[in-house]
């Protein structure tokens, strides 16, 4: 698939997705829903990536829904590509579009930085929520707009918004649908750090670096799975029971033996194994209902 | 039903509660509960509210349950009345009083701001956790007493509180029965803000013009009951099926247009849709089992 | 069972246990898991033992699993006592070992202070999520490593760490693997705070006398297995149900005369109950599947 609305560059290690519509403020379409599902499909597929990290091209990252279709926009009869397209619930509903970037993110195999470099707002704020960490610059501003519009917070962001800044502050800000900056987006731990402009990606790339220079690419996939399961697990007995078996395959396996080598040497990593062949199968994901 | 305990106000879309026993600190009796569930049913039949203040009159917000009763007050065969009434669970246990306030509250239409603007201790505490946001005066106190009372922590802040502040301050709080001040209440996130004494209500006030004044009220209903619902989800997918069925119903109704024309426009929005006529079935509610 | 690696006090209420192989930095063996799971054992028997400080000898807390076996440090087929020896998950998986020694933290009856005087790396961090509050040295410092080593965060860390700091910032630490310090933990929220080195035992008995001096045991009991099991509940109606059977039965009992008469009387309580005879068997307890 050739990208018309985003950016895509792998580099030492990090993939950049940089949403480009710039002269619209990035406004999120269709078309950029289908190359953001399909970035993230060569992500997971490419050893090369290591960590992904998501930003917007010129002064806005993502304004939100393109509204020029005006008051149909959100109306499935009217535009129906807005909605996932085909792709519908087993019950015959039409999906969110916003959700279907979200849950693909949310299974995504490498960490996914958010560096927030302008306006988020809409499904520009909530598409960042199934992102690992999300650093702002500080000419970012925030907005869970919706009840503005006369819609829900979409986007599996009742999931997602208030396990990642706590319910009260989730509601503040969904039922005021209040437009805020990047320092009231730290205050309230949407963002975990606020930095100059040109810091931005900088700091983001660190961040990146740090994963990619230390760590075993198989084992930083695992755990992200892992958490998002123990973030959905009823009870520490069934994440104890999903380190079990994750420990008993991976406690034996080349990487580990080259983590703790490399540590006693005192010496960088060569970790031996990649996602693509090596991952265990008992990696655990979301659990899903036959009706999700 | 003629309220004699509580204080009730409608103003420009504004209902304002007021537990209203000052000469008793506003301690909690089961007169109190029986009026706070009517109003709570007032509100949600009432179009003209749009956001609930709840506050105390006097020097306290509510010192916790009535101890007139003495050694006895919690004991059902001598209080009855204390723990809901005839209105028992399924197994035919007497439900705990502070609950029935906390679960009507839970699913009230309209966003609800606590403005606390003194003790709250007990169940003066607990029952502000299904609040939205709570605000306090430099004068607020707060107290999970019960340990020191010999009971448990009630009115289910066992899910809120845990949820609301994290599970290390809800131990810390909850296994000490500690009082405590506002500051140390802002510092846990008990409360989103402190503010001088003088200016509580206003503070309480501006937030719910904020609400009041630009969003839709069927849509503030719907994103209230579908935020909950996904902090109960096990998963995002669960979200992303409450959000779809929603933004089908909602994304071709009259309020969106007028969301997105008064934006466009960049006039305030005037909308047509009302939560006593206009609510969709789809708006989710807490998954219910059977016993509960 | 005679501790070797491990040292056990108990002293006006408060148990201490020391994680003692200073020269090792503590590294944790089986022997001290097996000492350590004991050590609870005798701690919930024990009604002369309200609250429960863990902390660690010389200059560390525990600087993870001993590497001593090197690269087969965690293959079972080396090292099977690693894994929790013969108990195995209901489908032949050898059980994570330091999920064991959690999952018993997580049962205790009574509150679990960590004092985390030095480094608490791997197992040495993950262990520490289920008690109730952490307090550190200025000389701590923390690392979830196991992307380092190659493996998974263990230790049911999935279902503890993104419920105590954060699912945001517990995958920066989990996918860096960095090691951090003191200051970074109590930013995160890991820990509740921070005290120069000399103030911190003192600063973990303080608190752990809050709740001796003051609080029923048997309520701090049930207080503690049910806010962890209503941060397991999916809603507040099963909260509830766990509510009202506790207060019906808590309600009627001696500890809660003596709760309010010595409130009443402005004197302190002194609690007739105990844990040992006077546990309800209505205590809820983290809600536990067949297989796990």
């Amino acid at each position: 698939m050739e990208y018309q609305e985003i950016g895509y560059q792998v580099e030492d290690g990090i993939a950049t997705i940089t949403l480009n519509r710039p002269e619209q403020l990035n406004a999120y379409t269709n078309r950029m829903r289908l190359e953001t599902l399909d970035a993230f499909d060569r992500i997971d597929a490419d050893d090369a990536v290591r960590v992904v990290v998501v930003t917007g091209a010129g002064r806005a990252f993502c304004a939100g829904a393109d509204l020029s279709a005006g008051a149909g926009t959100f109306d499935y009869d009217k535009a129906p590509e807005m909605f996932g397209g085909d792709d519908l619930l087993a019950d015959g509903t039409p999906r969110d579009g916003g959700g279907t970037v979200v849950l693909r993110t949310a299974r995504c195999l490498k960490p996914v930085i958010g560096a927030i470099n302008g306006a988020a707002v809409g499904v520009g704020a909530t598409m960042t929520l199934p992102m690992d960490v999300r650093i702002a610059s500080e000419k970012a501003r925030f907005g869970f707009v919706f009840a503005r519009r006369g819609i829900v917070t979409e986007a599996a962001s009742s999931w997602y918004l208030p396990r990642v800044v706590g319910i009260s502050q989730a509601m503040e800000w969904a039922m005021t649908g209040r437009v805020f900056p990047a320092s009231e987006a730290l205050e309230g731990r949407l963002v975990s750090k606020v930095v100059p402009h040109e810091e931005l990606l900088p700091a983001a790339y660190a961040l990146a670096r740090e994963v990619a220079d230390n760590t075993s690419a198989v084992a930083v996939a695992a755990i992200r799975r892992l958490m998002y399961a123990g973030l959905s697990a009823e009870t520490p007995w069934q994440a104890h029971a999903n380190d079990s078996r994750l420990m008993t395959v991976l406690g034996a396996a080349p990487d580990v033996a080259e983590g703790i080598e490399s540590f006693l040497a005192k010496r960088p990593p060569v970790f031996p194994m990649s996602v693509s062949k090596d991952l265990p199968d008992v990696v655990p994901d979301f659990p899903r209902r036959l009706e999700d």
